[in-house]
C-alpha cells in the first residue's frame, strides 16, 4: 500500500460515516418537513431549506476538522481552497425538491477529488436505509454487496434515467426523451441524479443523461459508476470549470456508445 | 347511512386489507427477484414476472372468496364478469419495470367501480410502508391520515408526474415534457402511474397526465385524486371503452386547466 492510498482509504472511511451522519441528520429534517420554510433560488423550481445548508456546514465542519488542508467545494456555500490536492465534492440534499414536496427520492451526495478526479464517492439514501459507496480501484458496493454491471443491459432492455433544469431548453429535453424513446428506450426521472447515478451504479438504471450538471451532482455518482466496470463522459474540472455546468453521461459500456449518439445529435442541432 | 353505503365500505375495508397482504406478498418476491424469470409483452419495455400473476391471483381469489357477485378485472388475466354492480379493478403490481429493476416505485392498485365510477381506491406502497385509501364520498388518507390538496400549488411551483408507453409516439411524449417545461413545470416519472396519482393525492405532485392509461393503471389513483379534494378526466368504462386505453390527468383544482390545455394542444397537432 502506497502513501496515496492510504490518504483515499482513510477520506473514503470518512466519507462512508460522514454521508451517514448527514443522511440522518437530513432525514430528521425530511420527517419534520411541513416545518421548513422553503425559499427559491434560480426559479421557482429551484427550491432550498435550511436543511441544505445546516448539512452541508455539519459535513465542511467534520471535513475541516479531520482533514485541514483539503479543499470543500459544496451547493451551498461554495468553494473552499484546499492545499492538500484534495477536494470534498458535497450535495448535501440532492433532490431538494422530492425532499421539500415528500418524496423519498433524494439523498447525501459525498465525493473527494484528487488532481481532479473522483476517488472517492459515497451517496447515502436516507429513505431507502442505502449506502453506496466507491474509491477508485476498490470497487463499489451497496451496503457492502460489491457492484459489477451487466454488459447485456442496453437502452432497449432497460431503464434510462435523465435530468433537467433551466439550464437546458425545453425543446432540448424534450428531444432527449423523443430520441430516447425513438431507439426502444425508456426514461426515469426522480428528481436526484446523484441518485440516478447511483442506481446505474447499482445496475436498476442502465445509465443517465444530463445535459447540464454541477460537481456536487454528479461526482460521487461518476466514482461509484466506474468503479461498478461503467463509463463515464469526462467532466471538466480544471480551474473555473469545476464550478460551472457541464453535461453528464454514465452508463454500462454497451449502452454508452448509443447514449453518446443522443449527446451529440442534441449538440450539432 | 344507506344500504350503498354499506357495500362501499364493506369493500372498502377489504380492499385495504387485501392491499397490505398483496403488497406484503409482492415484498417478498422483490426481496428475492434475482430469481425471477421476467418475460416481455409488448415490447422489451413491458415487462412481467410470476410475481405480477401470482399476486393478481391471490386478489382475484379472495376477492371471489368475499363477494362472489362481483366483477373482477386485472392487467395479467383480463375481466371477470359480476351481478352486482361491483368490479374491482387491479394491477397486481404497477411499476413492474422498477419492481424488476430493482426501484421501490411499484405499488399493488385496487379500485371498486360501481356503476363505472371508482368508488373504491386502494394504492400500497409496499417499500415505503404506505397505505393510499379513499372511498367516495368519505375522504382521502395516507397511513390513516386526512390527505386534502392544496389549491396554491401550480404546475410552475411543484412538480408534476407524466407517464408513457409505446402505445404513444416518442415525438409525442417528448412534446408534453416541452410543453410542461416551457410552461415553467418540470416532471417527475418514477415508473408507475398509479403511485404517481397517489403522489397528487399526499400533494407531493400537483398532477399527472399520461396520454394512454389502462383502467387498471389510473382508477384507484383517481379515487383517492377525488377524494383529496382533485379533479380527473374521466375514463369511459362503458362497455368494451373499460379495456382500452385513455389519456388520465389528474390534479387539484388549481392545475387541472393549465394541464387539460397541454393535453388538448397534442390533440390538435
Amino acid at each position: 500500500m502506497t502513501m496515496h492510498d492510504t490518504d483515499v482509504e482513510r477520506r473514503f472511511a470518512l466519507a462512508k460515516s460522514l454521508a451517514a451522519e448527514a443522511g440522518a441528520f437530513a432525514l430528521d429534517y425530511f420527517n419534520t418537513r411541513e416545518t421548513l420554510v422553503i425559499e427559491t433560488k434560480r426559479d421557482l423550481q429551484d427550491v432550498v431549506s435550511i436543511a441544505d445548508r445546516n448539512v452541508e456546514t455539519f459535513l465542511r465542519e467534520r471535513v475541516a476538522a479531520a482533514n485541514s488542508e483539503d479543499g470543500f467545494l459544496g451547493e451551498e456555500f461554495g468553494h473552499q481552497v484546499g492545499s492538500s490536492g484534495y477536494t470534498w465534492v458535497v450535495d448535501p440534499i440532492d433532490g431538494t425538491a422530492p425532499f421539500v414536496n415528500g418524496m423519498p427520492t433524494w439523498c447525501v451526495s459525498v465525493a473527494v477529488l484528487h488532481q481532479g478526479v473522483p476517488v472517492v464517492g459515497v451517496i447515502q439514501v436516507p429513505c431507502a436505509n442505502e449506502l453506496y459507496a466507491a474509491a477508485l480501484g476498490l470497487g463499489a458496493s451497496l451496503n457492502g454487496e460489491t457492484l459489477l454491471l451487466d454488459p447485456s443491459r442496453t437502452i432497449q432492455n432497460a431503464m434510462t434515467g435523465i435530468g433537467c433544469n433551466t439550464h437546458v431548453a425545453p425543446d432540448v429535453v424534450g428531444a432527449i426523451v423523443t430520441a430516447l424513446l425513438a431507439r426502444g428506450g425508456t426514461f426515469i426521472r426522480n428528481g436526484s441524479g446523484a441518485l440516478m447515478l447511483a442506481y446505474v451504479a447499482a445496475g436498476r438504471l442502465v445509465g443517465y443523461y444530463e445535459p447540464h450538471m454541477r460537481a456536487w451532482d454528479c461526482m460521487a455518482g461518476y466514482c461509484l459508476v466506474k468503479e461498478a466496470g461503467g463509463e463515464y463522459l469526462p467532466f471538466p474540472t480544471e480551474g473555473e470549470d469545476l464550478f460551472k455546468g457541464h453535461p453528464v453521461l454514465a452508463s454500462n459500456g454497451t449502452a454508452y456508445p448509443e447514449l453518446l449518439e443522443i449527446h451529440n445529435s442534441l449538440r450539432r442541432q
